[in-house]
């Protein structure tokens, strides 16, 4: 059993062969407080872990959350655009105005798993803005005006970045974990010695 | 197409009838410091949401975290075991001793989309412990006497919250966003009327 518990059986998937080049996900974090700091950076990483282009911190402006993001990317390859400071309507507005689709995930949405929403997303073949909020979010992202789809993660309270991660896996099924990165400095798939990384001597 | 927008198909699914009742998930959290309270408390609830049995915080306790869950458990329902302040070892121990298995979510596992890592734990039928850690763990957690599996969530950096989310979403092929929870104070799902609230006058 331990034997096969070490197999690796890769199956490496053309990332941007199989998704359409036309799709392209941006990211909005709206309602991002001082006390967020970790979180947002969480919530952005997973983004572009997760195959979104962009990142827009809405409203509010944060450089200690840029440079976490972009000495990530520095160092970590592929290409990623952050933005903050700039209000939601207008990145909304601006978007909405190139005949794109915004999608608003709540709890107070259609069910991903239970409803047909995402077929209907994908069925657009529009690039996304994908509004992540906080619990209390003005109640005009739920309209016509805003979004045109208003996605549950399930109707459970949990995390923007959970929400977010499972709206993108599901989304890219699963490709973008799979994605190679240009550029990068570091490289934990090109590193196999990195891989199980050894024992050291009376460490913990 | 507006109309087909709003077109809400559900299809309910019956987690607990398809879900085997053998298999039960619960989740370590290890390196837990004081500024990551709120960070913990996410991957806490995404772990309930996303169809784990309980939750343990490893080595520290937080009060703040433990109030948090067990508030949002009386109010949204259903069973969710939560526990701190016990040693890894320990836990990890326990676990082992009833023969069950260990999953260590790392950036340096085997990847979830590329390999066949998550069939393999699948075919094991065990309850699973999964091990969400920090950037540093130990290098012990690697080895055998610790984890059965390392999975990677792909090799870029992203968050515990996001990685759980995505490892737990995929486990149990999403069944748990579709779970009805007993004995809640309230529910948005039976809350037809709170689905898309209507816009306030003069908000935002």
């Amino acid at each position: 059993m331990e034997e096969s518990l070490r197999s690796q059986t890769e199956r490496p998937v053309e990332f941007e062969d199989q998704h359409p080049k036309t799709t392209k996900v941006v990211v909005l974090r709206w309602g991002h407080r001082d006390r967020d700091k970790r979180l947002t950076s969480h919530v952005a990483l997973a983004a572009r872990a997760l195959g979104a282009s962009g990142f827009v911190l809405a409203d509010v402006r944060d450089e200690k959350i840029k440079t976490t993001i972009e000495k990530i990317v520095k160092r970590w390859g592929g290409s990623f655009h952050f933005e903050m400071g700039k209000p939601w309507r207008r990145v909304v507005k601006e978007w909405r105005s190139k005949n794109n689709i915004v999608v608003h995930l709540t709890a107070y949405g259609e069910n991903i798993q239970t409803s047909d929403v995402l077929q209907r997303i994908k069925a657009t073949a529009k690039d996304l803005l994908v509004i992540v909020g906080s619990q209390k979010v003005p109640s005009h992202f739920f309209t016509k005006d805003v979004s045109h789809f208003n996605v549950a993660i399930g109707h459970q309270p949990h995390s923007e970045c959970s929400s977010l991660a499972i709206f993108l896996d599901r989304f890219f099924e699963g490709r973008a974990l799979a994605k190679e990165y240009v550029g990068s400095e570091i490289s934990i798939a090109s590193e196999k010695s990195k891989i199980f990384p050894p024992l050291k001597k009376n460490e913990v």
